[in-house]
């Protein structure tokens, strides 16, 4: 059995840029990087929180990941941008490609920045929660090392490569889906085999490619996309405008974030802008929004004291009840912590 | 028992023409339609091709369908543009979107093209096939008539939102992605349900929101989304893309091009165009493509005598073959469309 302990998004900033400082890294860098772990925590988006600073400062210890990266901006037009991370941590490229963006979406009210030379760079809803907040919208995403086969394909050659798609609203919590291929993950199936459960159905194919509810079976074959052949392919196209267009690591060119030895991931990631004021005013958007939300929440439940979500609501939600009480977290990972900032 | 009639490209597109003339379309909008049309067709998306002249036809006779509509292009910045459609055929204003978002893309290397007022446009590969044809990279969506239930929802209010990623390549059919948000269809899930046959698993919820392989409870439920949840926000982040932002019809707002009867459709779409000459260079992002390619196409298919293809690779293999071998036609069908020339 496990505690808990409570702390703050303060306390917890805090700790995480002294851990990332013991590794070396510069302070408005590590600044950056905790900014966008504590906001996954405030979301409850636990896996993609402070819990990965124990791997990241593994990854620095290792040179895997540059902790003093130089960070070049290559502007490229009046709307594109490129952003070399130089092999540091993924949220100082990204942190630096959100800040061009909305700099460039001023002038042309849309922008393309592509980062490459990145490192895993959290999740990706802090980011469109960022933006949003900007009353900008946009489209975000990011290669990832490899964990699905091609539709048809015996090997993996396709990660996991989520996105997410961020529009504003003007009193409520922004629109923010942020979606990876897989509907399970190979971490979910193995709790699912030690419990002796089976896989939802549509979760694995077994080695000889036919679908699999047996979780050894699944865990020695192949991770299902969403939609088949659809999420395979969505894999592919957010890698070419990830890593293609970017100039950075593709498809099995990616290295893995779990594998300290495994040096620089090369992950690339792009960020798309449009600004909803210059193409048909704030108000008009603002208020097409709401009708927006207005038409999908009102729809019945189908289920009795159910309630139909848009996407990021949940998060929100736990974003403004953490923000109050506090962030829960497993003693231990919070030891893990404490002990990383003693270096 | 049917048979069929081949013919090709040239001829269809004639037909076409005169069809739409008939129907009271000015010959250059007609022709902008037909080649559309007749690209599905080529590339084997039979079910998007010249079929659907009959429906089109009926709604421009019912007044649903505006035949000589007064488009117009309103640029908002260097890279914004809206299109208003004017309730005429969806084919007409996408085909302008396409040629405003060349034109943009020049400028600074990225172009949102929003239309609106517009009715259905087709399949979305023939336009990313042709936004590729000129070495430009795009994502293109459009909104559509509801007939999916929101994530915990007991009513219709998401469309089936198609969207495609397209990204062209030097010496080979560009890759293509154009994939709706749907796993099955209810015609699919009709002809399986006279045959006796269970539905997928994953197409379909009953009215009770519970999972069923029933082809008549799935008919009396629930269409399901790829992915759950994330097919669901994804349809919604589409009509966000396509019609919340460019002021046309969202959601419910939304009329189906199946009642003849219903008005104008409101239709959406947007169509994002990237440079990766601007980006990258030109021979750079090639050789880059290519890599990315071969490293897919060359994963060991999962079964004996298998292929792994890329996106658009069975449609540009299908356009190969019918542009010199011609278009196989069911004969039925051929004589529809004869008839509707005579008025």
């Amino acid at each position: 059995m496990t505690s808990t302990v409570t702390t703050t998004a303060a306390v917890l900033t805090e700790l995480a840029i002294e851990i990332l400082g013991s590794a070396g890294v510069p302070e408005a860098d590590a600044r950056a990087t905790a900014d966008i772990l504590v906001l996954a925590d405030l979301q409850g988006i636990t896996t993609h929180g402070t819990q990965r600073l124990g791997p990241y400062v593994e990854r620095i210890r290792r040179d895997s990941v540059n902790p003093r990266p130089n960070v070049v901006v290559e502007e490229k037009t009046a709307s594109l941008a490129l952003v070399n991370g130089d092999d540091g941590l993924g949220q100082v490229a990204a942190t630096r490609a959100v800040e061009v963006g909305l700099r460039l979406v001023e002038d042309t009210g849309i922008a393309y920045v592509g980062c490459l030379n990145s490192n895993h760079f959290g999740a990706i809803a802090p980011y469109a929660w960022r933006v949003c907040r900007n009353e900008i919208a946009c489209v975000i995403g990011t290669n990832a090392s490899t964990s699905i086969a091609p539709w048809g394909g015996a090997d993996v050659k396709l990660g996991n490569n989520p996105f997410a798609i961020g529009a504003p609203r003007r009193d409520a919590a922004p629109f923010v889906l942020d979606i990876a291929m897989s509907f399970g993950a190979r971490g979910k199936m193995r709790r699912l085999q030690e419990r002796g459960e089976p896989l939802p159905p549509g979760w694995a194919l077994d080695a000889e490619g036919n679908p699999t509810t047996d979780p050894a079976a699944g865990l020695a074959g192949f991770i299902q996309p969403i939609g088949g052949h659809k999420g395979a392919g969505l894999s592919m196209a957010i890698d070419i405008l990830s890593g293609v267009l970017t100039g950075s690591g593709f498809a099995t060119g990616v290295a893995s974030m779990w594998d300290a030895n495994a040096g620089p991931q090369r992950v690339g990631h792009f960020f798309v802008l449009i600004d909803p004021a210059k193409l048909i005013g704030l108000d008009t958007y603002y208020e097409r929004m709401e009708a927006y939300a207005e038409t999908i929440k009102s729809t019945p439940p189908v289920r009795a004291g159910g309630e139909v979500l848009l996407p990021g609501e949940p998060e929100a939600r736990e974003h403004a009840k953490r923000s109050t009480s506090g962030i829960p977290m497993d003693e231990q990972h919070y030891a893990t912590l404490r002990a990383l900032a003693n270096g």
